[in-house]
């Protein structure tokens, strides 16, 4: 154990905890910056009562002048400043907040800010999937801490969940919803009946999808924060470009009414799990989620995380993956961590980040699943039975099929498929045979399943 | 900032973290306590990863020699004593795990180590609600930390998500399902129409209900720890005496038949909210609880807390509320988050439990709800009217209503109602006074509605 003279000195010096405060500087006041001006300035009561010491926003970094008049009309004791490289070497600056985003820019501050012995919170995904190991490094190097629950799942708690609560457990996977903007397009579909361009406009006219959606989408988002996740679920390194990955784009409104009629919901996945060679099965994709599954149930712009533990057994988390409030909580959360590692007198109490990547992934032509197959055939009797004969051959066992005439196209018919475990590769072989055939008259659509 | 000087005393010594160890010394091994010893010794890799030191299981107390037998089949280095106070003597142990149960002998057991400077994880709810505070003030004054994720809602990790992920957040309301036998007994009855006593014997026999399932079965065991999560989300000392509480041995099939023909599920609540005076409404009790809510899928021996935050918005959280994997993973992570703080040089690092005892608890009677109502009359024309008429005359709503006649019970009928929004005490009243007529053939049952 620690000898625990070394807790003496400051509690010698005489001072109770509320003679001390830690000083918050704010680097991007967006939209989360602008939550966390809140939380800090508004629930003050309520942080000082759980940290023991008052938690004080001391400066706030933006290059936009009406950004700063907005939190300069809150409290006009805050220092403003248009250079968030000078708030990272300030004085009266404990704990550095990185909220302006991106990889390049983030990363120098992130580097200034730890370089000038400064705590750091961060909720940029991208970064620390990205450069996570460097930067652990070299918080530790200088004896700092660096946080980042907002980084994942806005609001729910996970990263602190997988490092602390299931800490000496075994975590045999994890699989979660963790791009709001994905789940609101696929559930505005599925309860509107909606064609996704259009339920992607509509998600931007709401407010729940960027003007450049592109990185939610196509899963790139997940991707990053499944890099993290699994990192910390299982002790390697695993890099963004390493991930399996496939957006919604392809998601047809007939896919989401077919899997509802087997007794399925089209929910935006992201996979992370120990296999038992030791290999890692990760992937992002939409996913045909059975309706009794909690992921099923998780709606709209909602969040959710379930991970299964060795011991632990089943887990599931769910909240706001985005939005002002939800995300300033988790990093407010974060700030609180650090101001009560500050004032035990401990800083970089929490492990490090994975730093070696020598993790070995499995292909995914590798991965066996079951999955949802959508044929677009020909409206002629005699279809069915050659296709299932072709998928035979090919030992593609089906486990149930419905043929449903397509409304408005004159002699076609759509046939929805669920199959028995396959190899994927082999899937995708026999379905590119079929397809080559003239019995599909478009390319064979294909949805796994997750349960 | 507390001067970060004070760190160097270890660092300088020159020892990595590694040449450290944390030794735990267990009181009480039934089944939680074997699983804990199963997590230290077959999971020792992973924690020893997660700390940055091992984690040795130094020291297992218990009466009963046949248990200690198998704690030394399985690591014969470990030190096996009869008397737990001996145990929490012990130079060679660092944390004392009490899992011994019972307020007395435990309050003792925990006093004797806190005394003894050892640091103490509890998963002991009784003791905590009844002596929380008193013990919490003992564990600052020694210098120690007091943890006790394991007492409320088994792996579900709630305890530390209100202290740390929400800690910036006005907490609004907590509602839970945090007694498994209650919802496994609540869930069979719904799966296979069964009768509460036959539902209780299965329970026990597959394990999932104690031989003396009273705590359980009246809602004290809830009590209890909603009397701690309540404490910890609004900052005030809560009895569990003050806690109104009902248990579940009033539900008969058929609420939850006629409830589910109104589109609920009738599951055991524990619940607690901030009312807009400042006053809290507590309470614990089966509750009739909407098809879509999450805490309607929450089956079986599952719990689950649904947390609602000014900022954060609503967070769900599940898993496992008992058994020894589950508990003594919460137990684990207990430990190692003592580790990692005695390893920083910071212990007494978590803020303390609330110790005034001057919040305002709304009476039962003064509750605004919605209510389901059964009434037992005799199945004539007419005593609908004249019901539906005596409880306008009191000025309670009716929403819905379904006349359903008994099977078996010649010449009597049931009528399950939903009223509108009520004062309980008015609808009491009124209920008395119906009862008082020969309009009833049995005292009519009320359930509350939560949504």
């Amino acid at each position: 154990m620690t000898p625990r003279w070394c807790l003496l000195p400051w509690r010698l010096l005489g001072g109770s905890r509320l003679d001390r405060e830690i000083r918050v500087g704010l680097c991007g006041c967006g939209v989360i910056g602008e939550g966390l001006v809140t939380a800090l300035l508004q629930h003050a009561d309520v942080i000082t009562e759980r940290v023991g010491a008052p938690v004080r926003l001391a400066a706030v970094a933006d290059k936009d002048p009406a950004r700063l008049d907005i939190v300069r009309a809150q409290d006009e004791r805050i220092a403003l400043v248009d250079d968030a490289f000078e708030l990272a070497q300030r004085d009266d600056v404990d704990v550095v907040v990185e909220l302006i985003g991106g990889v390049e820019v983030a990363d120098r501050l992130v580097r200034a800010a730890l370089g000038a012995k400064k705590h750091v919170v961060t909720a940029n995904k991208a970064l620390l999937a990205e450069r996570g190991a460097a930067l652990f490094a070299l918080a530790e190097a200088n004896g700092c801490d660096l946080y980042f629950e907002a980084a994942v799942a806005g609001a729910i708690p996970v990263i602190r969940v997988v490092r602390e609560s299931l800490a000496s457990d075994h975590i045999l996977s994890v699989r979660g919803i963790i791009n709001g903007t994905s789940n609101y397009i696929l559930s505005s579909m599925a309860n509107e009946g909606a064609a996704f361009a259009d339920a992607l406009k509509a998600a931007q006219e709401a407010g729940f999808a960027e003007a450049d959606p592109t990185l939610d989408i196509t899963g790139g988002d997940s991707g990053h924060k499944l890099a993290i996740l699994a990192g910390l679920a299982f002790g390697a390194r695993v890099l963004p470009g390493e991930i399996p990955t496939e957006g919604i784009e392809q998601v047809d409104p007939r896919d989401i009414q077919y899997a509802r009629n087997f007794g399925y919901v089209i929910r935006p996945l992201a996979i992370a799990e120990r296999l038992e060679g030791g290999a890692l099965d990760l992937r992002v994709h939409p996913a045909l989620v059975p309706e009794g599954d909690p992921l099923a149930h998780v709606d709209g712009a909602l969040n959710a995380v379930a991970i299964q533990g060795e011991m632990v057994g089943p887990s599931f988390l769910s909240g706001l993956g985005a939005g002002a409030g939800p995300t300033a909580t988790s990093v407010a959360g974060d700030i609180i961590d650090i101001a009560k590692n500050s004032l035990a007198g401990a800083p970089v109490r929490t492990w490090n980040f994975p730093s070696k990547n020598d993790q070995e992934i499995q292909e995914i032509a590798d991965l066996s699943s079951r999955y949802y197959l959508r044929f677009s055939v020909r409206d002629d009797s005699g279809v069915l039975a050659a296709l299932s004969g072709k998928l035979g051959d090919s030992g593609i066992s089906i486990e149930q099929m419905v043929q449903h005439v397509d409304a408005g196209d004159e002699g076609t018919a759509s046939i929805a498929m669920l199959t028995h475990h396959a190899r994927e590769g082999d899937v995708r072989d026999s379905l590119h045979a079929v397809d080559a055939t003239d019995l599909t008259t478009a390319p064979t659509h294909l949805i796994r399943i997750v349960e």
